[in-house]
């Protein structure tokens, strides 16, 4: 799979060169407490050390890093959004610590090896922008073999190693979970206004303009139903994964791990692809089952040789007043089924890089539901998009 | 200036393979009624007739040809909305005088010359889409020396004819007037609203995270400004225009005809360019001039030998009841100016396709005021993209 660098730039990158973007994440308190605490309840990662920030953005890492107490700082950002990190790190009296190099991590070269890799690259859910890859190549190429990575971006640190010797147990996870939503009404509803107004189009044009128009009343009704119910850009009976922020009652049943990634030692391969089996039982009560929500977390937990002094977890998970610039990904199912308590989900996930771009997601929910009296549900199957 | 098929295909005609948008302009009463008063008001132009509809989208204008007379009707669609005209031709049982040809028009061969030529060719602020280009060439090829072309499509009918014996006078005109609007307003809120929110980021960044951004006020304002003030796509400085439907209250002064447009015989040179000069007076009291409108309207006239028996306009000028949904373009000044009745506008209007995309303009206008003290106003020069 080659990537197109230009196409690359134009869809990916382009939105990081804006300061508003980065300004959306160094606004977001949870992920910025999350690094913030990361990084100075554990200065003896840092202390006399050479650090690598895989994608600086605004240069926020890369200056903790340093006021910290790091030796040297390498920023690595392959927008221009380096002429601000760079602006900014010399405000902050920094420009002899931090080093900001423009250009993407799989190119550029540093005049020495690192002993700790910062790096935010979570996208949503987790995996959405494949960033984590840039993350793994600069382990394996820029790590000393005692290095430890501190890959906090959206807080992950202490998550990576190239050397066995030294463990690094901490990690990332993704998490499902059975939802209720009134989003899928709200589309379906949207759906149905279309609808209407296009009969009433219909009458109209008969009488006032004397054309009969029915005979596209089919055509029109699909394309609406894949404009509100569908993906825009994939293959039919695909839906987009929506951004959501959910509240923890929204959550109506267990949630599953659907993924663990030990950043010290995962390769690309194992995050190519996804596949895991839900398992999960509906809580409280009589409810509609109207999809599943996913979200993620990270943790720094140091090495077994040299451990965080303090832990530290970033979730993404729903929450009233911990709510993150992620959400959560909604995947929606039309229609809701009515579930109750003790219903058991059996689930099988699978997710895969979008052929058409390789920084998107193609997720395949398929199983069935068995209903606490021993009977079964019709079994499901739904695609969806994440783009 | 060869234009990329292709590129053309995904920017231009891809939202015209939607029914939904076809049934926008389906429901656009005041254009429905025009063409379908200049065509069964005028029978005699169809009845026995060969038709040729350029951009038939839906086939509304072939089926109204065909139900007023027309011996045959070819509609010509470069789009895949030829399917679903060509479903409405039999459900409205025309399918022996409507045939749909699916094609761009620069390309199909039509078995036979025409005798009328009738198109909806009309973009926001008449030339945008530059559609009106593939009907000069219809009219090249396919018109017969005697033929009538009833460009009505947003309402020019008998606009244009290949044979200078046989005058059409109808026309299309293009529009300008001085306007006052909120629109820039609420532009400069937004963006004070957005630096106002930087200043208290900037100022918890410092507290909380002790890190000093305030050195990126000035990039970050300046992205800003020209998100919110300036045109996303093109060189600096150049705003979007933007569309509004005016109140005609909103009209300060006088209006001026910018362009007109014989459809009988104008080449695409004469379109390429616009040039002329902007007369106009503040009318009624002290006000603010915040920039202008622009707005076309399109006629049929039938030629001198030929005349229609009712003469139809259709216009897309400022008004309470009949608004389009073209509406108009507006062009903003930052800061409004001043003006009271009787100041005197001398601006002149420039207007070129942008260089980057055939169907988009580019425009200038630079002029003074002088007020009725005879005392002169700055003088002011600002470039706007028609997007
Ligand atoms: N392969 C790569 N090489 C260099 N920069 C990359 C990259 N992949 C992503 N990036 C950059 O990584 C950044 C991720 S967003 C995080 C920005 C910053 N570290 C912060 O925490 O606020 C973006 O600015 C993006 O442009
Ligand atoms: N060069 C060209 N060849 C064929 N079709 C064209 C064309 N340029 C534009 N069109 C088509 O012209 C239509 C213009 S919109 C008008 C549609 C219809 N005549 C009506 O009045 O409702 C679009 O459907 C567009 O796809």
């Amino acid at each position: 799979a080659t990537v197109d660098k230009g196409v690359d730039f134009a869809q990916y990158f382009c939105t990081y060169a804006f300061l508003y973007h980065q300004k959306e994440m160094l606004s977001d308190r949870v992920r910025m407490d999350a690094y913030y605490n990361a990084i100075f309840q554990n200065k003896h990662h840092f202390q006399g050390k050479t650090v690598l920030d895989v994608g600086t953005g605004s240069g926020i890492l890369a200056i903790w890093s340093a006021q910290a107490g790091a030796r040297k700082v390498y920023a690595v950002e392959a927008t221009k959004m380096t002429e601000h990190a760079r602006t900014l790190v010399a405000a902050n009296n920094l420009q002899d610590v931090v080093e900001v190099i423009e250009g993407s991590m799989e190119e550029v070269t540093l005049p020495e090896k690192v002993d700790v890799i910062i790096s935010e690259w979570m996208g949503y859910f987790l995996l959405r922008e494949s960033m984590f890859d840039s993350v793994i190549c600069a382990r394996d190429r820029w790590l000393k073999p005692t290095g430890v990575i501190s890959s906090l971006a959206r807080v992950i640190y202490g998550l990576i190693s190239g050397d066995d010797d030294i463990r690094y147990p901490s990690h990332a996870r993704m998490w499902m979970a059975p939802i209720r939503s009134g989003l899928g009404d709200k589309k379906i509803n949207d759906y149905e206004g279309a609808m209407d107004d296009w009969y009433s189009f219909v009458k109209e044009t008969k009488t006032v303009y004397g054309v009969d128009m029915s005979v596209l009343t089919k055509p029109f009704s699909e394309e609406q139903k894949k404009y509100y119910l569908q993906a825009k850009n994939a293959i039919k009976f695909m839906q987009t994964s929506m951004w959501s922020n959910l509240h923890p009652q929204q959550v109506i049943g267990t949630a599953a791990a659907v993924k663990e990634i030990d950043c010290s030692t995962d390769t690309v391969d194992d995050i190519l692809k996804v596949r895991s089996t839900i398992l999960s039982s509906i809580t409280g009560g009589c409810t509609r089952l109207c999809g599943f929500g996913g979200w993620f977390d990270v943790h720094f937990r140091g090495s077994k040789e040299d451990p965080a002094q303090k832990e530290i977890e970033l979730t993404t998970a729903p929450s009233i007043d911990n709510g993150t610039h992620w959400g959560q990904q909604v995947f929606l199912f039309y229609p809701p089924i009515s579930v109750s308590e003790g219903d058991n989900l059996n689930v099988s996930f699978s997710m895969n890089r979008s052929k058409e771009n390789h920084r998107l997601m193609d997720i395949e929910l398929s199983g069935e539901i068995k209903q606490s009296s021993g009977e079964a549900l019709p079994s499901f199957r739904n695609r969806f998009y994440v783009e």
